[in-house]
């Protein structure tokens, strides 16, 4: 990188997002019209110095597959679940991946000579999915995951909060009567609308716990149609609580529940419906019609975390040889 | 003010705010500094030509009580219930004042000679707690009165939302099986911590229903003590979900019940501290230090309705003779 000009980084186009899930990466590669020209998924390490390999393997992939030298990247951003400080590019108390302290950026930078730059993987993903769908203005974006968080965004930037709490919609309780959450209190939208808490409240074996609830649901098992419908119940209250307070015009549903398709939509546009019903107030706020579903194998996250990267200022990007 | 020239308007320095309450109209004078020169209450008339005319009037006995001619007075703003349309300084569904739909801005300043602009009162005290409270970045500011609502405040300005609904955290449900609300839904935050649904509730004669609750409360009874739990509960679920969806670093509480003091504030906060025993995610908020209460009888409403108004642009001054 030393001695690079301005010739060279006029040359350094390509923009690369990574969504690092608990389970695969998703790289994307983004041209300067923010076309998504490469893409490219492996599995996820465990442990810090795994996470950091198999992030840059991904971008050496990725940058393979799509007959781009690494030359040709202006910048990666990578989203990643847990506790981000993104000035420091270091994430904190992510889990899922078995990190529990990772200056991630630096450690990367040095490996590729590409710089940096880290979110949350939620935010990120809210950031894509809010250009992919070409909403303007504000929007949440609610993750049913294993657990349950939205992003928001206001006027095309992430709003991270004044402790990065922003969005945390998942630990509201609801229902001081509900299941036990993971966090400690009882009833949260956690608790009604995420995969684990769903599974958990199943307790059958299966690879696709959702699925399978859903499955049975429909052939007349009770305890899957209770759960079912707390799912659609959950979801719909995350989507009121973004709008009675933030109130964003749109929330864009994503995450790994969104591959339960029609059948997810529907249902919580139904609860959102019926638990209008009895409201005029709630009616004249439409929330039925003020949500979308991202398509089942959107790229918004790896999309997000690209634009994010490209955040990078052109003085943070001259190199540091 | 015909032929009003840059010479006047540099004299019209004054910057007079009006809370409309349901019951009292609280105005205040701000000079250039931001200093509040002058106070002056009087009785909200009912309905919308009696509103108007107690608007003008007190205005006008401001003026006179603090020495000042209405032609130093640059701009009014009006912090009033309802249904706003800032541009069109329009008020809609104003209930508690008989008004249904009132050309407000337009009507004052035919009577006065002076640009109004007309706002939310929630959202206008919001501004003004934030000011008078030295907030910088982020706050919420919840009222707690007979209903109960919110206005949020990002970098000094309100946060209006897509369609004006951002803070209406009083009507997100948090109990399924709680109180039905004046809003047609069940378990509103409201109905645990709004002046008028715990009235309802206590269902007693008397002229301070709230003040009567909590005395009968430290007498034993048991009702009032479950009510006054619930006015806790109630307003700790409204900080919560102002936390964990906007993340305001600071939430003010303010409105009628504030008159309760201390009892109010210390409630409040064994409230969020006792929800956050269980969970380290929540205890790490530090949700109980994140709360102030306004002194009973703050001028924040009526200091930020001058705030709203000083927002008059000079075009908008120049006078339409």
């Amino acid at each position: 990188m030393k001695g690079a000009g301005a010739a060279d980084r006029a040359g350094r186009q390509i923009r690369v997002g990574l969504d690092v899930g608990g389970t695969k990466i998703d790289a994307v590669a983004v041209d300067a019209t923010g076309e998504i020209i490469g893409r490219h998924r492996r599995p996820t390490g465990w442990g810090e110095e795994a996470v950091v390999e198999s992030i840059v393997a991904s971008v050496a992939a990725l940058a393979d597959e799509a007959g781009l030298p690494i030359s040709r990247i202006g910048s990666v951003g990578i989203g990643i679940p847990g506790l981000v400080d993104a000035e420091a590019g270091r994430v904190v108390h992510a889990v899922n991946l078995g990190v529990e302290s990772l200056d991630l950026a630096d450690r990367a930078e040095r490996a590729l000579g590409v710089p940096f730059r880290v979110e949350n993987d939620v935010k990120a993903a809210a950031l894509g999915a809010a250009v992919l769908s070409g909403v303007t203005g504000s929007m949440a974006y609610l993750n049913l995951g294993t657990g349950v968080a939205a992003g928001i965004v206001l006027d095309g930037r992430i709003w991270r909060g004044a402790r990065g709490t922003a969005g945390e919609v998942g630990h509201i309780s609801v229902d001081p009567h509900g299941r036990l959450c993971g966090c400690g209190q009882r009833g949260c939208v956690e608790t009604f609308c995420g995969g684990g808490a769903l599974a958990k409240a199943w307790g059958r074996p299966g690879a696709l716990p959702i699925r399978d609830i859903f499955d049975a649901a429909d052939a007349g098992d009770p305890l899957a149609s209770a759960l079912r419908d707390d799912l659609y119940h959950g979801a719909a209250a995350a989507v009121r609580v973004l709008v009675l307070s933030a109130d964003v015009e749109t929330v864009i549903i994503g995450g790994g529940l969104t591959a339960l398709g029609d059948r997810l939509e529907n249902g919580v546009r139904a609860a959102l419906h019926a638990g209008a019903e009895a409201s005029p107030f709630m009616r004249s706020l439409r929330l039925d019609e003020r949500i979308e579903l991202l398509p089942a194998g959107s790229p918004a996250a790896a999309f997000g975390a690209a634009l994010v990267g490209a955040s990078i200022t052109e003085k943070e990007i001259v190199p540091h040889g």
